[in-house]
C-alpha cells in the first residue's frame, strides 16, 4: 500500500509501505475511510519541530475493522470505528479518571495517512459506530479521532458552563470546533478571535456570537471592554504560540479557566505573572476516548454537524485525505 | 505610636510612626490585638526581593476597632474583627467571584506591625467576631488574616474533596494550615513533604496521614510510591520556589490540580511540559475574605485550632507580634 512519510520541512512522500498486520492481542486492522491533515503537522512540515528520520504521518482516522488480534472483545470486522490519536487501555488509573491520553500504556498514532492502519489496544482505543455510516457522515466523525475532540476538551478544560461567556483564542479547525463546543455545552456568550472573513463565517455558523478581530494587547483590551472590564469566564487556547497563551490568560477574568489544547511550541510561563493573574490553567493532548461515545451520538442524531470544517469553500482550514 | 519599618536586608526598625486616622469615609482605624511576621515577609528581609524604600511592614492583624469612616455600615467600634491582607470591596465582579484579592480596589495592606492600624474598604474587607473572643482563641483567630485562609485556598484551588489523596509541598505555617485545610475539607490521604521532626508533629496533629521526607526527584518518586505510581489528585504548592512548584506538579497526576500559594519568586514553567502533564493549576494571592465567615465559624466553634502554628515550642515557624 501506499501511505504518506514526511521527510523533511517541506518534503512529504506518499510512497509503498508495508501494509499492517496484527501484531499484538489486542491489535485491530482498519481500512481507512478518511483521514486528513492536523494543524499539529505543520509544525515539522514547516521545519519548526524536527523530523529526525523519516516518518509516516497521520493520526486522524476513522474506518471499517478488517480484522481483529485474539485479546479483542469490543470491536469486529466489519464495523465502522473511530479512534482516538492516542491510543489507551481504557483501564488503568489515567483512563479511569478521564485522561485517556496520559494511558499508562499511550503510543501516538502516526500512519493513519494511508488506506490500512494498525490500531493497538483496539478495545481501549476504538469506538463503534450503531451501524455503517453513510458517506455524508463520515467527515463529521472523522472530527472526533482529534479536532473535534480537541476543541471539546478545550472547553471542558477551560470550565465551559451554562451561561457564561467564552472566548476562544485560534481560528484554526481546532478553534473553530471550540466554538461548537463551547456553544453546545451552554455558553451563552462565544467570542471568536478571528480576522479571516471565511472562519469568522463558519465561527458564527458553529454559534459564534461576537467575532474580534484584534490580537494580542488589541485583543485582550477588546475582550476586556466587550465583558465590562472584568474578563471572560473560560477561553479556548487553539493555537499554541507564547503570544496566543499570554492574549488567552490576559483575557480570562481572575477565577476564569484557560483550557490550552494547541500543543505549546517555546511557550514560557512567568510563575509570578500567572500568580497575580487569578487564572486557572488546564490543558494538554485531549483525551479523546472520554468523549468520543457522547459526541459520536451528537453527530449521529444530527446535533451537530462539525465536518463543516472540511467545507471545500475553506479548504485551507483543514484538509480532507481520501485514500 | 512605634511600628516596624523594613529598611533593607536583615534591617527592621521599630520606630516613632504617626497614629493612623481615619482618611476616607470608607476607613476603619483597629486597634491590634495580635499581628505576627509572614512568610512573604522573608523574601525582601533576606534580601530576594528589593527593598526600594523604608516601608513599613505587616499585613496579618485582627483586633478592635476603634473608629470608623462614615460610609462604613457592617463594623463598629467595639467590635473585634478580621481582615485580609488585601482590602476588598466586596462588591465589585472579581470579588462577587470570589476573588476578592483581585478586587478592582485592592490594596496590599503593609503596617500592620504596629498597634493601631487603617483598614481600607472596612466594610468589604473585615469581619467581625460574634463577640469580643477570649485571647486564648485570638491566636488562631489571627490565622485567618492570611495563613490559614491562604493554605484553605490552597487546598480549594487544588479541588481537595472528600476520599482525595493530597499532598502538601512545604512545612512552613501555610503548608502545616494547608494540611488541615486538606483534612477539614475531607480528604482520605494528606501526605506532608516535611524533613523537621517539630514541623512533621504538627502536621500530624493537623491530620496529616503520612509524611515524605524527600525532595525533588527523590520526593517525587516517594509519592508516585505511595499512590500506585499514578500521583497525588490534589497538591498544595506553600513555598513559590522553582524547585517547590516543579516537585508539586510531578506528584500531581493527570488530571490532578496543583493550588500554588507561595508567592513565585524566578519561578519559569514550560509550557510544552506543563502541556504533557495533564496538571489543572490555580492559584495566586488567596481571596481570604471569602473565607472569613466559615473560618470564623470553625475557630469560633472549636472545631479548628490553627493557633496552634504559634506554638512556643516551634518558635521558628511563625512569630507571634503582640504590640
Amino acid at each position: 500500500m501506499k501511505g504518506a512519510v514526511l521527510y523533511g520541512p517541506r518534503d512529504v512522500r506518499f510512497e509503498e509501505r508495508e501494509s499492517p498486520k496484527i501484531v499484538e492481542p489486542a491489535d485491530a486492522v482498519i481500512r481507512i475511510s478518511l483521514t486528513c491533515v492536523c494543524g499539529s503537522d505543520l509544525w515539522p512540515y514547516r521545519g519548526i519541530s524536527p523530523v529526525a528520520e523519516p516518518t509516516p504521518m497521520g493520526h486522524e482516522y476513522c474506518g471499517i475493522v478488517e480484522e481483529v488480534g485474539k485479546a479483542v472483545k469490543s470491536v469486529r470486522p466489519g464495523q465502522f470505528v473511530i479512534g482516538s490519536f492516542a491510543t489507551s487501555d481504557n483501564t488503568c488509573p489515567n483512563c479511569q479518571y478521564g485522561y485517556q491520553s496520559s494511558c499508562m500504556h499511550r503510543e501516538f498514532m502516526t500512519r493513519a495517512q494511508a488506506p490500512m492502519l494498525r490500531v493497538p489496544l483496539a478495545d481501549g482505543t476504538l469506538v463503534a459506530t450503531p451501524e455503517v455510516p453513510p458517506a455524508d457522515l463520515i467527515p463529521s466523525l472523522l472530527t472526533l479521532s482529534d479536532v473535534l475532540g480537541t476543541g471539546w476538551f478545550a472547553a471542558v478544560a477551560a470550565d465551559v458552563q451554562p451561561g457564561k461567556t467564552v472566548v476562544v483564542v485560534g481560528d484554526g479547525a481546532v478553534g473553530l470546533l471550540g466554538v461548537l463546543a463551547a456553544r453546545q455545552l451552554g455558553a451563552e456568550r462565544v467570542i471568536a478571535m478571528s480576522r479571516h472573513p471565511a472562519r469568522q463565517q463558519l465561527a458564527r455558523e458553529f454559534g459564534a456570537t461576537d467575532i474580534v478581530t484584534e490580537r494580542g494587547a488589541d485583543g485582550v483590551a477588546r475582550i476586556k471592554e466587550l465583558t465590562k472590564g472584568v474578563g471572560a469566564d473560560a477561553v479556548l487556547e487553539c493555537v499554541g504560540t507564547q503570544e496566543s497563551m499570554m492574549q488567552a490568560i490576559q483575557a480570562t477574568r481572575p477565577g476564569g479557566s484557560v483550557g490550552y489544547v494547541g500543543v505549546p511550541h517555546g511557550v514560557e510561563l512567568n510563575g509570578e505573572d500567572l500568580f497575580y493573574t487569578h487564572v486557572r490553567l488546564h490543558g494538554g493532548p485531549a483525551p479523546v476516548r472520554r468523549f468520543l461515545p457522547e459526541l459520536i451520538e451528537l453527530v449521529w442524531s444530527g446535533k451537530i454537524n462539525p465536518g463543516k470544517v472540511f467545507d471545500l469553500t475553506l479548504p485551507a482550514i483543514k484538509v480532507l485525505l481520501r485514500p
